[in-house]
């Protein structure tokens, strides 16, 4: 996700409060038109690690009434970016990440957690747990790992 | 992308023309809720073989100007199973994939373009380019690899 | 790593001890000629789990002096093997798998541990990660995930 | 595969023959002994493409007589690091790969070919396929995705 988390990126280095960088990145998904579209929401943001959320809904499904696959992918993406632009305190952008979907996501709510495992100069190496969740608990539905980067400093001025 | 074709998957075996091969893509398309609200559409469908395009619009972008990666993400792996799905010639998922975005999508129109590259029993493995389209030309956003296999026969019934 | 456990694979099912099974699990490795070469060695080894070592010498290196990249590739994969088979209690092979490089592996030993993030029927997905291991600790090299599947019926006869 | 290719990168501005470039590229192959030991050659060499293989002996196998999916994911790895390499035109590290193993490797000779898909500042994402060859022809064995990016310029000094 191109600069998904730039504004927090640029703010992070100053110290602030738990509640003033979650506000944050709140603030930030409230600004991607298509993570309103997709109903999310950002549940939890530390650096290198968060947990993103939206509402199994109709109009994100398929033909069999499952949710569709790329609403998992938006929602694993996501997270992945905002685990690793945390961790590098940097305007990032995902280069690249894999997904196994493992189980149909049935349920109530699509909960998303990632966290950043290694987090160097050039990359944050990200991994994210997507889950179904019912009244009954959570089902591991997805599971990702990807490459976040800085995003080239020419890129920078492009991003609001 | 769980049972995206798995209509198709089930009237393939009958000989058709490849006008009602495309049309029968089209009809699974258009029964799933969220390749509606993206605004996916079949360009053209032969076994082991797809194009699916969508338009850039405001809704499906990010915070700074550039469409989201999850919408990227989603038109690769649709596409994936499309032609997984019209190769393997039953019903299908996706099983996993890989990402490399490569450029921000700028452009009009967003198209994939997957192929079967290796055909089995029990996989198909896919590949999958993602271009941005503009009155210029084209520009390669993404490229994806990834797995397509047989829905269980347990879960079939399941598929309406 | 087609086939690499199938025989832990079919006896698995017998109730066994934690040392028979490590054993056996060594008796495996010990009949891969590649893992000889490679002087692989399986530290521990428990359903869904395990942790595989190799000696960083000269001839697995590259013109630089680091670790070769296919010899951290060769370990991880086959540490989601064994942690997949014995996840899933049939001969296996692996289908996919994922990996990032996060340093040059620099140290005395290389060592792989491995787990089965999910199992199902017809698949685990594992994750593992690859450290360089010295005098002075563990550092992180690599980050893999990958899917295990049943190796199919037709070709378990020829496994021996 | 860290820094494989950094000599040919440090050459390749220098406009060379065909030969001079292919040459260049077995002289870096020459110093790896990880290559030396998997018994690796250089068939081919070209800007973003190139062509690998090894002979498929005894001590490269499984204990079910296969080859090891290790010595499958080695040559992809060096194959796809080449192809980056001489893309980017500078010293080299694979940052990660995924890859599909799709048949078992049973024949005589393992040839892996990459290319170069995107070459950018940054990185070169780079495909390629690995074929089993015996006097009857080829069989696609596996089928890999990755990223190569620059070596880092403090790490530069440490290749000789």
């Amino acid at each position: 996700v191109r600069g998904a988390v730039s504004e927090m990126g640029k703010a992070e280095p100053v110290t602030v409060s738990p509640e003033a960088f979650l506000a944050m990145g709140r603030e930030v998904l409230a600004k991607q038109p298509f993570s309103i579209l997709m109903g999310a929401q950002l549940n939890a943001l530390e650096p290198g690690r968060c947990e993103l959320q939206l509402t199994i809904a109709e109009h994100l499904k398929q033909q069999n009434g499952f949710l569709h696959g790329g609403v998992v992918s938006y929602l694993a993406d996501n997270a992945l970016t905002y685990a690793g632009g945390t961790a590098l305190s940097v305007p990032v952008v995902t280069s690249e990440y894999k997904i196994n979907y493992v189980r149909p996501a049935v349920g109530d709510r699509l909960v998303a957690r990632a966290r950043a495992e290694y987090v160097g100069k050039s990359q944050a190496v990200c991994r994210c747990e997507v889950y179904a969740v019912t009244i009954h608990g959570e089902k591991l539905c997805a599971m990702a790992q990807g490459t976040i980067v800085p995003l080239p400093e020419a890129a920078r001025s492009d991003t609001p």
